[in-house]
């Protein structure tokens, strides 16, 4: 029954990690035991060698496959993330980055766990993306999505840049700094955090805006709802701005630019093993059990 | 017609300050131009003088008025809305304090916006409170409500309190520190603020638990849903932290008592006159307009 | 040589703490087969039971001895700093506690490390402490030295309270806060860095001051000089605040009363066995390593 | 007697200002009146059109005044004061920018304040500055110095770069961040502040290092000696950070690259009127009479 669940299960992996590619192999051979049809990521056939697999576009995994598993770090499963978001096909993730918030699965315990999970043992989890748009005078001139975070920086250059914040048609301020980080629940344990955010549950429908580096010392961290319409308007001369996506390439703005940021319609569908625990990730990656000394 | 939606009319304020009584006795003289019927409460009929006035208790007021006017600061109006959140009566406030973000009538403009009020003219707002109940062995040793913060802090102590922290079932943390604040959105500009949490839109759904001076440098501020049934277990020996709601005298605990919040059922009506804007209230009162020097 | 440099050996424990007593017989041991004199804290000497050892006040081991050794943690080499720096007399540290930075000898190497300063290989450290006063009036009520921080708070309230604080005469800010952290260097890894201060080395002659949840989001950890005249003016009303040197039981201000805190003159002499870092002990004791998620 | 202790006087301004140039043009008639002979920065004979006088080099005004007068914010003082530090010629700021802590002298009373200071009245204050060196195998490919602070930071790019710091020939720590700010107690008040880091007395011996965004959390503001040799070595990959001292224009680093940061010989003599107040500037510039609302 459960093996009907998930009958067409596609692979994705960081390409070129060793690492990666041993869990990926044990995983084919785990999948191919249990009698699924696998389909890879076509970048990876090569690496895998002669497994005999049938490869596939990231389109055709997500139009064919009941179940998408990526193999490595909290990076791949965010870009796995904006592939898949547009499919209905959920995620499970194997760890085999540095840390994973979302990548639950150990390496040591991928046999059992993807077992579980094809077992009908699992929790269902949504997670929401951001749609990010830059616009010139009337025209889009860029766009993105992500998972965890759109970051507004000031690219290269020691100087602060200077942009108006508004939401949902409001004027919220104008600021002086380094740039924006605007985060989902589920970057606020990313960047946002560095940047000094507070941490949000990822049940919570919210955004978070960080400023880094504000001139002015008044400036906080700011929690909004997650259906809010974002914008901002750069008013900085001479400086041209970056507008990234989860850390990927950015979009170069400029005086005027407008850039619009909003929930995407389509959520991210995550499956988690049994006993999966948020606060045990946080607990465990945020080392909440170090202490400060007496003195 | 407007009338006819505020035809009884309470009137509470924060007890002996000449300025409140002033902006009062002038609220009173304009509610009687326009036809209403004043109740006012009844500890205040002294410090009126001789106007000829009904007076009430703060429960009969609740019961027969259609709107409760608080003349006085947010902390006037964080009584009033412990108050009557147990009604289904909305709350005008007339700021006489140092600064109000739930108070955002100026005492200048106090007939012009309060006969917009009564003219139909205004937004309502919906805030939540939070109730609060200490448990010992199998019994409720005390209780409280609040529409800013729930506290728990060391007390008289230069030591650092323990405890344990759960939300909905599952554990959080052990954490070693000065204390706890459980912030409700309205109460994310109050204290939560001075400790590095947060600022929260008034609308969402969400509370935000910020540690203070945390002996574990990788705490933070942690935002949940607003449904969250949050649980703390006090685990520290010899001390006997307090709770303590929206700043009112405490409940003091011990060790293995247990302090349960979640939000209150009934909720805060608060009323603005045209032109409330959250953002607003931040740029005037948090000075995000105030910039640092180049040096 | 070095026997001769060390030849009168004070011993001193945290009390009552089976490991400290354990690590402390077996320090006997080593200095008795070593030929060194030993004079014990009076009271372990019950403790200790009969091992024919020499007893004395805390007074006379600084008379007499050349080298005081404490076992312990951070907090009781505290305590032996506040008495000793009276003394010409160094300081070595065996931790028993939960982290040291002070104590930086671990009871698995006791032997060697000890037998190391015994044989001259050692570095000296100079750390300075506080002397805080509280003046009523014409005359001083209260005083207290502090080798950590001294910390104003608000006592049993969770009210904030009101300063004026000056240095070296010039008046510097009025705050409402919840208190004062003021610490040396040696202090800014313990409490005051819960409190967000910054890491000061304990070379630098400098003194931080670091304000507790303050009301106005602007005010900032303050780093002055060493040999800063460092006064408070208590301007809370009804409230009573502590004042309270290395965390040991404060003494209680009141309306009008000043605190004065300056260096004392005599510094703590602290040996360290060779290879001390105070960066290292940085990265181990703070988790430097720790490393956030990605995601 | 004052007019003899600045005979000869600088005059140097932010150029393309036409109030900074309303200002000079005061200063050139007050100072001639005065009897005084005046150098004027080449650069800024032509913007003050045919006033019959005498234009130098930077060069020029730093062998032959006694005294050099900078018209302009807290940036053209820094400017002048990499420039002048060489020699030994004392500056006095009159205030044309946003906001200063080192132009202390507005306009309106630009009279009466450059007076004081001719006829004797006032105080010297010495500041450090900082020297930076870029090297590469073993030869210097770049340098600076700064008044404020010396920045590494990412550049042109969303990803943390890594790299390895050294304080006197101990290793700190390698870290994983936005990059590193290097201030002195000037900077202290300038972009170290919107980083997090304390306020320093300018009087105070010491450099602080600040991270930016930092992966660990742990990672905090570092005070130590301002004679310190601070070494950092770029551990980062593919990414090519920038050194920027001051703001101004930096030094493109790479893997392996050395940046040596250490105190400059030479200090720079800051000249005030009399009832110059650092802690009334923090007053007034920070705003730490602003206060947060009670809701």
């Amino acid at each position: 029954m459960a093996r009907e669940m998930f009958r067409n299960i596609g692979l994705v992996a960081r390409a070129g990690s060793e690492q990666a590619l041993y869990s990926l192999r044990q995983l084919v051979h785990f999948l191919q035991q249990r009698g699924c049809h696998i389909i890879v990521e076509k970048a990876l056939l090569n690496e895998l060698g002669d497994m005999g697999l049938q490869g596939g576009t990231r389109k055709q995994l997500g139009q064919s496959c009941d179940l998408v598993i990526v193999v490595g770090g909290d990076g791949s499963l965010l870009g796995a993330a904006r592939t898949f978001a547009g499919f209905d096909v959920p995620l499970l993730g194997i760890n085999r980055g540095r840390l994973g918030f979302l990548t639950d699965i150990l390496p040591s315990e991928l046999e059992t766990r993807v077992g579980q999970v094809l077992d009908g043992e699992f929790t269902t989890e949504y997670r929401f993306l951001m749609d990010m748009e830059v616009r010139r005078g009337g025209a889009a001139i860029g766009h993105g999505s992500a998972l965890n975070d759109v970051v507004l920086l000031s690219g290269d250059s020691v100087h602060m840049i200077e942009f108006e914040l508004f939401i949902d048609g409001l004027f919220v301020y104008k600021q002086r700094s380094d740039g924006l980080i605007i985060s989902t629940p589920t970057g606020s344990t990313a960047y946002a955090l560095s940047g000094g955010g507070p941490i949000m549950h990822p049940r919570l429908d919210a955004i978070v805006l960080v400023p880094m580096n504000p001139h002015t010392l008044t400036s906080r961290p700011l929690v909004v709802d997650g259906n809010s319409d974002i914008r901002i308007r750069v008013t900085t001369h001479k400086l041209h701005p970056l507008v990234s996506c989860d850390g990927q390439d950015g979009v170069r703005v400029q005086l005027d630019d407008e850039i619009r940021i909003s929930k995407k319609p389509q959520r991210l569908k995550l499956l988690h093993p049994p006993g999966h625990d948020f606060y045990e990730a946080c607990r465990s990656k945020l080392g909440w059990s170090n202490r400060l000394g007496d003195g």
